[in-house]
C-alpha cells in the first residue's frame, strides 16, 4: 500500500510517497525527472543494498552514479566538490536531475549540489533512514557543515518528489533507527499531543520494526512537518518550532566532534534539556517532563550530554547557532506536551542549571 | 538627481538607485539593512577609494569589513570560503546583511555567500563598475567559477537594494568602461532598437564619460534588464535573450584562461559572432551586421577571438555551457537589431564558419 502526501508550496509543491518497495518503481520517478541526464548520489553503505534497484527504475535514461563515503564527517565542502566535479565531468546540463539515495547527509549534500549546480537543477530524494524519511527529506533544507559550525552553509531547495521506501528500514542499524525516533517524538512534543500518546502506546512496536507502525509513524511525522513547512517555507515563524532540541543538540554534536554523536541522539538530549528548562520555568508539568524523558529513553536515546561537555562550553557553542537573533538566545521550549513556543524570555540562570552548571 | 527603478518580483522586489554620490548616503542603505550586523565585502582596488564612505553611511551599526584580492581569477571557492570564515568568525547571525562594494566579481561572490550563509541572509549591492551597474547587479544571479567551467556554481538571490553611484565610474580604468559598454549595447541589440540608435549617436560621449550620457545609458540598460527579469526570474524563457554573445563569450574567456579577457570584451566578440551567424543564416541584414560590428569596435572592444583559439576548441568549450539543452546547442541570435531569438535551428556548418573553421 502506498500513501501519498502532497507538500503544498505553490509551484514548488511535491509528493511524498510512503510504502514498501517503492524505490524500485519507475512510476515514482519518471514524472519528476527533468531531461534525460540523471545522477544518483549515494554512499558506500547504501550502494551495495539499493543502487542497482534505483538505477533499474531509471533504465532508459542516461544514468551516472557517484558513491561517496558514509558519515556526517563527510558532509563537507570537499565532498560536495566531488559532486560538482562528477556533474561537470559528465557535462550535465541545466536540465539534469540529481537523485539522493541515502540518509540525511546524502540528501543534504546532493540537495545543496542540486541547488547550486548551474544555479539550480531538479532533485529527487530517496531517503533510506528513518531520520531522513521523517525529517530531512521534507522541507527543502540542504547544506553542508563548516569547521566553525554545523549546517552553516546551505540553501532552501525543494525536491521534485520524495520516495520513502519503508523496506529500506529493514537494513538500518538499531542505533540509527533510534536516532530517527527522536525526530518522530519531536512532532508529538511540538504540536500533536494525540501523536505523542500514540507513540507512548506503540513505541515498543516501532523498536521491534513492526512495518505497519513504522509506516504510520512516518506518515504522521511527514504530515506534521509538511503542514508546518507549507505554512512557513523560509522558516521565519512557526517552522522554527521544528528546531525543538536542536540548538542544544547542535552544541552537543559540535562539542563532541562531528560524527561521534548521531544527530537524532543529540536531539534526544536536546529535547530533554528543552523539557527540563520548560519545567524549571514552571511551564511544563513535572509529570509531563517525566513522560517526555521516559519516552526518549524507551526510544533507546541518551537523555544527558557527555560529561566532558561543561555548561560553559555548551553555552559558548550555542551562541553561534542560527537561532541567535541580535545576540539574544532564542529557544524552542514547551508550554505543555504538543505546545511548543519560540522564546527568549527565560532566566539565563535556569538555562545554566539545565546545562549542568 | 537620483533615478529610482523598481524591479518587480513580488515579495522580493527591490529598488535600483542611480545617481551621483549615493554611495555615501545613509538613506540608500538604512531601510534595506536587516538586523544590526553588516559586513562590507570589497576588494583591494575599491577599498582605498570608497570603503570609508560606505562604512560612514552605515555608522551606528556593527560594521565589519572584508577586503579580498581584485580580479576574476579570485572568483573561486577558496575566496568564497574567506567570506564564510569572516561571517562565522564574527558570529554573524541569520539576520545579518552583506554589502557588496565593487564590480561583478565582488557582487557575484558576496551575493552567493549571502545566498548560502545560514541558507540565506540579506544583501545590498553597491556596484562600482559600469558592467556591474548595468548587468550583474540586476537579476539576482550570484556564483563562482569552477576550474571546469565559468559561473557553474551559484544561486539566484535577489538583493534588497542596488546603489549605482555614477561617480564611481570616474575612477574606472578605460578598459573596464569599454567592457561595460558591451552589455549596454547588448540591450539595444536584443530588444530596444531605439536605444541602439541612441547609443550610435552618443557612443563618443559615453567613451568621454559624459555624466548625463552615462546615467541615461545605465538607466535604460537597467530598465531593459529589469523588465526582462521581472517577467522571467528563473531564466526559463525571455531571460535567456540576455545571454546574447555569452555562449561564445564564455568559451573565449575559458579558452583564454580566466582573467585574461574581461567578461565584456569576450561578450563584445560573442555579439559579433552572433550577428555574423545571424547574417550567414540570412536573418540579419549585411548593413545591420556592419552597424553592429562598428558600434562594438567604436566602444573600444575586440570583434574577433584570439587567433590561438581554433573553431574546434571553441566548439568544445561551448558544449559545456549552461545553454546546452539535451545535447543541442541553443544560441541567442538576431532576427534584426532589437529582435533577438533563442534557437537551435541553425546549420552547424554556418556556426563553424562563424568560429573561423
Amino acid at each position: 500500500m502506498t500513501t501519498t502526501l502532497n507538500v503544498s508550496l505553490g509551484a514548488r509543491s511535491y509528493p511524498i510517497f510512503i510504502g514498501t518497495g517503492l524505490l524500485a518503481d519507475p512510476a515514482c520517478y519518471r514524472p519528476y525527472v527533468a531531461g534525460r541526464q540523471v545522477m544518483i548520489v549515494t554512499n558506500e553503505t547504501v550502494a551495495p543494498l539499493y543502487l542497482g534497484a534505483v538505477a533499474g527504475a531509471l533504465d532508459g535514461l542516461r544514468v551516472e552514479t557517484l558513491v561517496l563515503p558514509d558519515g556526517e564527517v563527510y558532509k563537507t565542502q570537499a565532498v560536495l566538490e566531488r559532486i560538482y566535479e562528477a556533474l561537470l565531468g559528465a557535462r550535465f546540463s541545466r536540465d539534469c536531475t540529481l537523485v539522493a539515495l541515502g540518509g540525511g547527509v546524502i540528501g543534504d549534500m546532493a540537495g545543496f549540489a542540486a541547488a547550486c549546480y548551474q544555479r539550480g537543477v531538479a532533485f529527487i530524494q530517496v531517503p533510506t533512514t528513518l531520520l531522513a524519511q521523517v525529517d530531512s527529506s521534507v522541507g527543502g533544507k540542504t547544506g553542508i557543515n563548516h569547521p566553525l559550525g554545523k549546517n552553516m552553509i546551505g540553501a532552501f531547495h525543494q525536491p521534485r518528489a520524495v520516495i520513502a521506501d519503508t523496506a529500506t528500514l529493514n537494513t538500518l542499524p538499531d542505533r540509527e533507527l533510534c536516532a530517527g525516533l527522536a525526530e518522530v517524538i519531536k512532532y508529538g512534543l511540538i504540536r500533536d499531543p494525540a501523536f505523542f500518546d500514540w507513540l507512548d502506546t506503540h513505541l515498543d512496536a516501532l523498536r521491534a520494526r513492526d512495518p505497519a507502525a513504522l509506516a504510520e509513524a512516518i506518515r504522521r511525522s511527514c504530515e506534521n512537518k509538511s503542514e508546518v513547512v507549507a505554512a512557513d517555507e523560509l522558516e521565519s515563524g512557526e517552522r522554527a518550532l521544528l528546531n525543538l532540541g536542536h540548538t542544544f543538540g547542535h552544541a552537543i554534536e559540535t562539542g563532541a566532534g562531528y560524527g561521534n554523536w548521531l544527530h537524532g541522539e543529540a536531539v534526544g538530549v536536546g529535547m530533554c534539556m528543552a523539557a527540563d528548562l520548560s519545567a524549571r520555568l514552571g511551564w511544563l508539568d513535572p509529570a509531563d517532563l517525566r513522560r517526555t524523558r521516559d519516552l526518549i529513553a524507551r526510544a533507546g536515546l541518551p537523555t544527558a550530554p557527555p560529561p566532558e561537555l561543561s555548561a560553559e562550553r555548551l553555552l559558548d557553542l550555542m551562541a553561534v547557532d542560527k537561532k541567535v537573533l541580535e545576540g539574544r538566545l532564542r529557544l524552542v521550549l514547551l508550554r505543555g506536551i504538543g505546545a511548543a513556543v519560540v522564546t527568549d524570555q527565560f532566566d539565563p540562570a535556569h538555562l545554566r542549571a539545565t546545562l549542568g552548571g
